[in-house]
C-alpha cells in the first residue's frame, strides 16, 4: 500500500510512490527579485518571469530539476505557492511559514525528503539561473550527484569564471578527488574587489560559487544539527512530528520557523564543514540577479542594445530596453541605460546602477507608492 | 428672424445670433504635436493634454478666448472634431478637409466669420500656448483688439522674451503708433543663431513672434488675395458660394483645399503686409512645443525635476518625468532626462534632445508600429 501524501505546509501536487528515485532536486524558490523590479513584484517575483525565453526562470528550473533527478520539490513562500503550483506541474510545493535564508528551507527540504526516504540524495538549485548549455549542465549534475551517492561529501558545482566577477562568492580548488572530475574544495571565499578577481580569473585556481550542491539529505540534516544548532533543535522536533502527526508537525512548523536565525548555508555549512567537493562547470551558466545580467542572457544587438517586446533605441548603445506586450519603449539619444516598462511602473536606471534598483522600491515605499511594488 | 447655422464643413455648436459681437477669437487647433508623443498621438494631439493642469490646452485657450472675445470658432481636423467639441463647448467648430498650415486655415476661418458678420474682427490664438499671467493676457488682448478696430492694421502681441531663445522668430520694434502701448513692427525676423538670440535679449528691440494676431476679417482676406493668390482665389469661390449656397460651399471647400499652398500666415502675409504693429506682452508666456518645455509651466522642485503623476525621482537632478494617474515611472540615478509613460508607449530622450522626438516617430513608423503614434 502506497503512503498517503503528506499536508500541512506541504502541498503535494503529485504523491510519491513508495518507489521513488532517490535524487531529488530541491529548487530554491522564495526570493522577492527586488532589483528586478519592476518586472518583479511582490505578488510575482522574478522566478516567475519569463525574460525573453518561453518559460518562467522557475519552469525552466522545475524542467531541468525533473530531467536530471526525477523528483523535485520546490520551496517557497505561501504567496508564491499558487504561482509555483503552476509553473512547477508535477512537483512538491513546500512551503515555508516565513523566509528564514538558505540554511532553515534547505533543512526544512531535507527532513521531509528523509521523512519519505532515509537515503534520499538532493541537489539543491536556486530558481533564478540561467544555463545556456543544458546538456553540459547535465553532465554536471550527474557527476555531483554521483559524488554525494558514492561517498559523505558535499558537492558543489563551482561555475568556471568567464569574467572577474565582484558580485559573486568562489570556491577555492584543493586536491583532486579518486572520481574524475570531482576536486576538493580547499575553502569559500567571499566576493572579492576587482583585483583579487582579476587574479583569480588569471589564476584558475577559483570557481564561481553558483549556489548548487548535493548531498545526502542526512548529511546537511547532521551538518546543520551541528554548526547551526538553533536550525538542527527545532529540525529534530519537526522531524519527529513528521514522523507520526503531520498536521501537529505543520503547526509546530509554523510555531518555531520564525525563530530560526536567518543565515545562508553557505555561512552556516559549507564554509565549516569538511568533505566538501566541486564539479567544474561550465555551461553558459549566470546569475539572473539585476537587469544588468539581461544582456549576456538574451544576447544584444551589433550596437549593444538589448531589447525585449517592442523595445526601440534610436542612436544610441548599450541600453536594456523592455516593454510588455502590446507597449512600447522608445530609448532616444541615451546609451547604458535600462529602461523597463512593466505593467504600471516603468524604471530608468543606468546599467551600472542596476543594483541601485532597491533605491526605487525604497523611495516608493517611503512615498506611501507601495502599491506599484 | 435668426439665421440658420450654416453646416457643412462647420459645425455648429452654437448658433450665432444676429446680435453676436464683433471680436471673434480664432483658434488654431489643428496641430499634431509629434514632438510631445507619446502623450500626444495622432487620434489626441498635444492641445487636447492638460500636462497638470487641471483643463486641456485647448480648453485653456478656449476659455480665455471666450472670455476675451465673445465669440470663439475653433479650427481643426475632421479627426479631431469630436474631441474640439467637448474641449470647447460653446464654440463654433470649423474642419478643415486636410491641414494645409495656417494661411489657408485662417482665410478660411476669415470668410465664414464675414459670411456672418461683414465687420468682423478676429483674433488669431495658436491652443498650444501656456499663458501664466491671464490678467496680464486679457489686457495685451483687449488693446490688441482695440487696435485692429481703430485702423486698418493687423496687431500682433509681441512677447518680451525671458531667455535667448533661438527657437522662436521676432518681431523687431518700429516707431510708436498713436494708440497707447501700440508700436509699429519693423520687421518680422526668422529664428535666429545664439548670438543673435541674445543680442535681441539684450537690445531690447525685438519680441518673441507668439502667433497670436488681430485685425479686421476683411483685411486678411484681402491681404491673402494679394500676397497668395492661390489661397486668395479660392477663397473667393468659397465665400461666394457661402452666400447662397451652403452645402455647395461644403463640396467646394473639400475640392479646392487639398490643392491649397501649405503656407504659413508669417511668410504668406505678416512678412509682406504693410501697417503690422504690436502689443508687448509679458504675462508668463510659453510656447508648448517639446517636452523641454514643460518644467517652465509646471515648475520643478528644488533638485529641478519636474514629476507629473506619480513620477519619481531617485538621485538625479533636471528630469521631467510624467506618468498616468494609476502609473509610476521611477528614475534613479540618470539626469536632464524626459521620461513620459502615456498609454502603451514610454519615451526616454534627454532633455537637451527633446527635438529628437521625431526620431521616434520615424523609427516607429520604420518598423511598421505606427499603431503606437
Amino acid at each position: 500500500m502506497p503512503r498517503a501524501p503528506r499536508v500541512g505546509h506541504l502541498v503535494f501536487t503529485r504523491p510519491l510512490a513508495d518507489d521513488s528515485p532517490v535524487r531529488h532536486a530541491v529548487i530554491l524558490a522564495g526570493g522577492s527579485g527586488t532589483r528586478l523590479w519592476p518586472a518583479s513584484r511582490r505578488a510575482r517575483p522574478k522566478q516567475f518571469l519569463a525574460l525573453g525565453a518561453g518559460e518562467s526562470l522557475l519552469a525552466a528550473a522545475v524542467r531541468r530539476g525533473a530531467h536530471a533527478a526525477g523528483q523535485v520539490m520546490v520551496v517557497t513562500a505561501a504567496s508564491q505557492a499558487t504561482l509555483a503550483a503552476v509553473e512547477a506541474p508535477g512537483s512538491t510545493i513546500l512551503v515555508e511559514p516565513i523566509g528564514r535564508n538558505t540554511a532553515a528551507a534547505i533543512g526544512l527540504a531535507a527532513i521531509h525528503l528523509l521523512a519519505r526516504d532515509p537515503d534520499a540524495v538532493l541537489g539543491v538549485l536556486p530558481a533564478d539561473q540561467h544555463i545556456g548549455d543544458e546538456p553540459g549542465w547535465y553532465a554536471a549534475v550527474a557527476t555531483a550527484f554521483a559524488a554525494a551517492e558514492r561517498a559523505d561529501v558535499i558537492c558543489t558545482i563551482g561555475i568556471a569564471p568567464t569574467r572577474a566577477e565582484t558580485g559573486f562568492g568562489y570556491l577555492e580548488l584543493g586536491a583532486p578527488t579518486a572520481q574524475a572530475g570531482v576536486t576538493e574544495v580547499a575553502r569559500f571565499v567571499e566576493k572579492p574587489d576587482a583585483t583579487t578577481a582579476a587574479a583569480y580569473l588569471a589564476g584558475g585556481r577559483h570557481l564561481w560559487n553558483g549556489g548548487m550542491f548535493f548531498c545526502r539529505a542526512r548529511r546537511i540534516v547532521d551538518d546543520l544539527a551541528r554548526l547551526v544548532p538553533a536550525i538542527g533543535l527545532a529540525l529534530a522536533q519537526i522531524a519527529d512530528a513528521l514522523a507520526h502527526d503531520v498536521a501537529g508537525a505543520a503547526a509546530l512548523t509554523a510555531a518555531l520557523y520564525p525563530a530560526l536565525p536567518a543565515i545562508s548555508i553557505d555561512h552556516g555549512v559549507m564554509e565549516k564543514t569538511p568533505g566538501v567537493v566541486t564539479v567544474r562547470g561550465d555551461f553558459g551558466w549566470d546569475d539572473v540577479g539585476s537587469w544588468a545580467a539581461v544582456p549576456a542572457i538574451t544576447g544584444a544587438d551589433a550596437r549593444g542594445n538589448t531589447a525585449l517586446g517592442d523595445g526601440v533605441v534610436v542612436d544610441g548603445t548599450g541600453n536594456v530596453v523592455m516593454a510588455d506586450p502590446g507597449r512600447t519603449v522608445v530609448v532616444v539619444g541615451c546609451s547604458d541605460l535600462v529602461v523597463v516598462q512593466s505593467g504600471d511602473a516603468v524604471l530608468v536606471v543606468p546599467r551600472a546602477r542596476a543594483q541601485d534598483v532597491r533605491l526605487a522600491v525604497d523611495e516608493l515605499t517611503r512615498r506611501g507608492l507601495e502599491r506599484f511594488l
